[in-house]
């Protein structure tokens, strides 16, 4: 849902909005650090400033990646998900008090927050996805990763699967429905993990990456 | 995230958004009818005028509920969800391009869709919770649930539960972590399903809704 094109940070350092900015303080975090994790904390609002942040869910066992923040996106410290800098970062922070006094009028703002929301919020359907249709997907993955060890041929991009086969003999194969292949190619095209070239062609830039989001294990 | 505490609707329907608001189309829906399905339909943005919509996700066999709309909140017809009228309702249209030029610049509007796509969100990850942690949310609802049919007291506001157990007691009948069980009684009283009343106390609202939710079944 991105309708500005304008970056927040850019927006917010213009002279009309010194009022504004000036109550942000800068924090700096070394790559691996924690701005937030679920439970713990300040609720704070922070606008990124440079380098990026992994927002995830994380269970005992396992993690599911929600997004990548990038300069000009805001989030807050104070949710279920866990922030972490991916390299040395610097956002700008402020509490929710003052956020709320001084910053929700401003529609750049109010948008950045509903491109963010709703880029997690499709990251989440995809996940909910993937562990409705857990035991699909295992399979189409295992399908897919088969075949591009027996007969993928290594591209540029990655490695080109020929499979000549309908979205509807893919779903037969894994016992499952056509709609549900469906979804499932969909969720793996978003995830960056396949990329269409063709009816029942695809290439797979990473195929171990693939097999590990799908549960693949080698002997 | 509710921040602003006007309702959408009574804001563009002040003089000064005249020209906003002619922009709105009204449509009527009838109890039951589809405002939208993943897959199909126009590309609009609606405002709930009247009346109450369920918004879910459907799989083949189960359906995840995501909230409800009520009068002032807005959402989109091109998502992957279900939008069903939960009784006769009516809303107001516009087309996204529409929507970018002339709406996307006002601030209530945009705080409307934070608070909306916010408390989606919310529900999503806790959807995931429940997915991830299936087994021992059965285990857990089934402890409940026979704890209430055995020893629960009626009382106006449903079953009372007196377990006398801490959250690690009952993370341990149920094979699971302190912090797991923590996450699923939160989720379980997020969702109306459980209501605190003291160390381990509960009051089920819904007997057989929770069983439902967490798959207990009945022979």
């Amino acid at each position: 849902m991105k309708f500005l094109e304008e970056n927040l940070l850019d927006h917010l350092q213009r002279p009309e909005f010194a009022d504004l900015f000036s109550a942000l303080s800068p924090r700096a975090y070394s790559k691996g650090a924690y701005l937030s994790q679920p439970g713990h904390g300040e609720n704070l609002i922070f606008i990124m400033a440079s380098g990026r942040v992994r927002v995830y869910l994380g269970y005992e066992e396992k993690e599911f990646n929600l997004g990548i923040l990038t300069k000009g996106d805001i989030y807050s410290t104070h949710t279920r998900t866990f922030v972490q800098a991916l390299e040395d970062i610097e956002i700008l922070v402020t509490d929710v008090a003052t956020f709320r006094r001084n910053m929700v009028k401003d529609p750049e703002v109010t948008a950045a927050m509903v491109r963010v929301l709703g880029n997690i919020l499709k990251t989440s359907f995809s996940i909910i996805d993937g562990l409705v249709f857990k035991d699909a997907n295992s399979r189409l993955v295992a399908l897919l990763a088969g075949e591009a060890r027996k007969h993928g041929v290594e591209s540029e991009a990655g490695i080109k699967v020929s499979t000549h086969l309908s979205v509807e003999q893919l779903a037969r194969l894994v016992g499952s429905s056509r709609q549900t292949v469906s979804t499932l190619l969909g969720d793996l095209v978003r995830a960056g993990l396949l990329v269409r070239s063709g009816r029942g062609i695809f290439i797979i830039p990473d195929l171990l990456l693939l097999e590990s989001v799908g549960g693949v294990e080698h002997s």
